[in-house]
């Protein structure tokens, strides 16, 4: 799949919330990146993946677990905006680091969710201590398989990065129109 | 407790979504009438409040109810627009008619929401046959005690309506700073 | 169906938990009954049934309606005695009074059950203030509907009884292999 | 506390279901294992701790984790036999290998949660590659958190087991009356 166990391409941000300073991948060498993708009127980010990803800021160490939003906005643009962000985030109480996906001239789909090839929101990807990518997952994920799947990137030998398996990846196929249901919302 | 087993005022409305024509509660005497007001961006609505209303306005027959959501808001008003709710109602599917609250001059709280002196989102109100308030409750109320206070309305003979008692109302109390937790988004 | 709108069979009890004294349902007339029949080892009665009958319990005021759980076994009948139901309901802390089931010489299927031709288990039965059978339901009935029928049955007139409309009843159909799903567990 | 980072008593089994041959923790060697502890009347296990385990059960491979159910009677003997425990697999669904933990004499703990010093049920135990004891929680788990754990221990270097940290165990405190909550069955 695309990217899986390659070096995970650096976020591009146009603005952070909920953090003093920006955050770069580079920056969080040697710790595992849960970058968390998500639109703020996606249904099933509301009701799974963000609470997940919360869950995950609660549970591990900040040494060794950095939790990421994405806002990665690929429809109702105009609606989506900074300052709905921020409300939205205000109101659900939202505690890690938010970034703003950062759009692109005249692509509806922004530039970090492009260069992933994200399916659509949520979806969750990990990147390890190397900073190589080790899972993509569009939809819904159980938190016993999130966990164990952190779990068992926190505690390999480094030395073992880069060769490692991987977990439930899936492939992204082009194109604008954009659909919600239970799992998510979709690019096509 | 303000307007119980009094005439429901009147709906003031500024726009009407998912309806064909607008809705007025003097046109609808003879039905049940469950309003539910809420905020596109209150947690306690999403996640509770709203899919409530969703399953009452697919279980009842709608000669006996009928389901109205009102769009109350009070606070973050830039951001919680009729562009953004209509991009929320078709992401959330929600399929009953929704009424925009009409925004007062110089009142950060919409004039229905005033009208019923509302404490704040998710607030759901019941109204009888004959047009009187039966029930104002503010935050969570379970679906098996809901349902029991719109069977016990849709039964009653319509002579002793008016004289009938109610459930669970609370006072509304001044000023307009706003807050959200788990309940709802309060009003103080 | 079977029995709808007649008068209720008396219930056939060898032992009472949970109540000082024999319930009968000529004594119960003027209350709504909701007989609630489960199995202790049925997995739709623990997570779905019998927390429901115990809401029930808990929300209505008991002149108005009178849970009765019934255990009717039909299946692993050496295991699902008395003493493993005292200590079940001990360790559930189930509230209402709790009628075994009298069972038969020669047929697995003990008389309560029988006369009523429940499906399996869960069933929920609702009996009006008259004594005439309002619903047989076997399975899931989500909390919102069930309210809804138990609240018109209490707020109808007395006059209007006997001529009442029901809901959501099947046919039980012969028969004694058991077999349990998420949805309860049956008798063919 | 208790048996962290040592060795793994072995079981004390008097009867497996689910199982074509009895099963042994020094057998099972270079698998993790996870022990659940649980009675059949015990509400939190049902609810809780079993589908957990079934969860484990289905997300990991064989090879890797192994999961065993310990029905560890300590109140209720009587109705809690080994007929009770067949038909409550068999209507539950239960898949995974169980063990009957082993009665002593005159104690009404049973042998393998005396020797494991268990609070009481549910309890959950995680023993490593190596054969020694990394975790025992005593009530619920989450699912995020007792996944990590055992992805940790699958993917750690062996050489590095026995020096390993832990997670969440609690300190048994004898005694023998029993009492049930939403979180388990204790053991006083």
């Amino acid at each position: 799949m695309h990217l899986l166990n390659q070096r995970a391409p650096e976020l591009q941000v146009s603005t952070w919330l909920n953090s003093k300073t920006p955050l770069s991948l580079e920056a969080l060498r040697g710790k595992v990146v849960v970058l968390h993708s998500f639109q703020m009127l996606c249904p099933g980010c509301v009701q799974h993946g963000l609470p997940q990803a919360g869950a995950i800021h609660e549970l591990f160490d900040s040494e060794e677990v950095q939790v990421i939003g994405l806002h990665s906005v690929f429809e109702h643009h105009s609606v989506m905006n900074e300052a709905a962000l921020r409300a939205f985030i205000a109101e659900y109480r939202i505690k890690f680091p938010v970034a703003i996906d950062r759009s692109a001239d005249s692509d509806p789909i922004p530039m970090t969710m492009r260069s992933y090839k994200l399916q659509g929101t949520p979806s969750t990807v990990i990147i390890d201590q190397s900073g190589d990518v080790r899972m993509i997952h569009f939809g819904q994920i159980s938190d016993l398989r999130l966990g164990s799947i952190i779990g068992r990137i926190i505690a390999e030998p480094r030395t073992q990065q880069s060769a490692a398996a991987s977990a439930s990846a899936q492939n992204f196929t082009g194109a604008n129109s954009a659909k919600c249901d239970d799992q998510g919302c979709k690019v096509f």
